[in-house]
């Protein structure tokens, strides 16, 4: 399944895509015809009560009854109308991992660290088609990193490396937007990937079971259609239980939380000369079974 | 007013100090009894509520007609009946500074950073009274760090330095416990900043009427009733209109987002020989106006 936050008439709402067609069953509405009163409200409530109830189950329940009925028009709504939102604002913040792939430390002239983890304000977050702001009045080096993110599915803390993928819910992609200037300025990475926007994450939370190798997808970025990162997960350092289980072994894990998984090489800063994002141009991040995340950089 | 959020009889509420005594009125009973039934759930949505209503002003109206009740024992609760929680859960992190006091970044053999900006994870946070875990499997090298925590009372972006205290919704106490050995190992401060009970927050959120000049009052550390740190939030080099200018430049900040201030020198780490936590040791952090944040450091 692939499940995503939305506005639609000026509500909040989230939803699951219907096969084959580029829309969404309203996920509240379906619930409030087919299924028991007391339906999640958000997808990250979805999410949290995964550990009495089976949400994927419960909503595949309710699906199939509004797919039989013959009103079935009114519970779903054209991609073309709605405005996608992150899919879900994590407890914790978004954890990001840095210098998860050899050759993008490399480019950076970082060295690979064992365990580089820092976060992206909630603040930053939007969805797929949203526009990133170019922020001029403080940067002149805003940059792309297409990552792989993992959704949390269960509380976990000092999770074990064997049982790390029972912990998780789903994938979905993040673009870890950065702005070079203001990382180089600053020991800390929290500032310079929190900027108003930078963070698009979406457009879907693709659950599990429909992305069978997630440490062997391709993840492809490009900007104004030029690629500009052609990378696979299979080259990441630390991998998807290795990461969940590093980080559990100091934070406690929630439903929900999403741990970006570092970004492959191809970044803007690493060209020579280096190109930075200017306003007008497309990112599109694309992973293998998840989709694209495509937002644009706006005016200022 | 003195704000607080607590557990009481399995139940997470949250309420208002009583005046000259050891208690809190139980907002939820309170509003219910006598105001609108479109009161606020948590301390968080009436800090988001405060925008359109005013919400101590909404407070101090029912509190006035709970005072004159016949049955106005219940409800007020004692404080010894009551498990203190962190009185919010930012969401952006609790978003703490580094280096802003000289001569602590001295001690620890730091240079002083413009802007020195890093989160600790919600999970992180515990309340008044509530152990920490020693965490012995990851680190032999657990301090304190006793700080002024800023409030943020309504949402702002690139707020203007002159503006900047009428963002404020009062001030509380964090410990920015933090283990050393993490620290030194890893480039970001995320995980060593961020272990399971490692953000002690409260006892209360003091609101800015009460704590008229918060740029000039007393941070006492205590370990074991020993004075530790003994300082004044009048050493701080970036002052709390220009953390507030200065973060939301980057980042937008939302009602109930917390910035930790930094912490004055006198840190475990910073002793010869370095002193850092055992089991058993209780901190004690009293700042002047707002109150002292108590907490044990458990056996494991």
């Amino acid at each position: 399944m692939k499940f995503l936050s939305f506005e639609h008439q000026g509500q909040k709402t989230y939803g699951v895509k219907v096969k084959r067609e580029e829309a969404a069953w309203i996920l509240p509405k379906v619930f409030e015809a087919f299924g028991e009163s007391d339906y999640p409200k958000t997808l990250l409530e979805g999410l949290e009560q995964n550990v009495s109830i089976d949400f994927q189950e419960a909503v595949r329940k309710v699906v199939v009854q509004a797919e039989k009925s013959d009103e079935k028009a009114q519970y779903k709504v054209n991609f073309s109308d709605i405005k996608f939102l992150p899919p879900v604002t994590p407890t914790n913040n978004v954890i990001a991992v840095g210098r998860n792939f050899a050759k993008h430390a490399e480019e950076l002239n970082n060295t690979v660290d064992r365990l580089y983890v820092f976060t992206k304000a909630p603040s930053s977050l939007i969805g797929d088609g949203n526009e990133i702001p170019l922020h001029s009045d403080v940067t002149e080096a805003l940059d792309y990193e297409g990552e792989l993110g993992i959704v949390i599915g269960k509380y976990g803390h000092k999770i074990p490396k064997g049982m790390a993928l029972d912990y998780v819910y789903g994938y979905t992609i993040v673009n870890d937007i950065t702005a070079r200037d203001l990382q180089k300025a600053h020991a800390q990475a929290f500032l310079s990937k929190s900027l108003l926007g930078g963070c698009p994450m979406g457009p879907y939370i693709v659950t599990k079971d429909e992305l069978p190798t997630p440490e062997n997808v391709n993840i492809v970025t490009k900007v104004n259609n030029e690629i500009r990162q052609d990378g696979s997960t299979k080259e990441m350092i630390l991998k998807i239980d290795d990461l969940i289980a590093e980080i559990s072994k100091y934070i406690a894990l929630h439903p929900g939380d999403v741990i970006a998984t570092g970004t492959p090489s191809g970044v803007g800063a690493g060209m020579n000369p280096p190109a930075y994002l200017k306003a007008g141009d497309e990112i599109k991040v694309t992973i293998d079974g998840i989709g694209t995340l495509a937002n644009t950089i706006s005016e200022k």
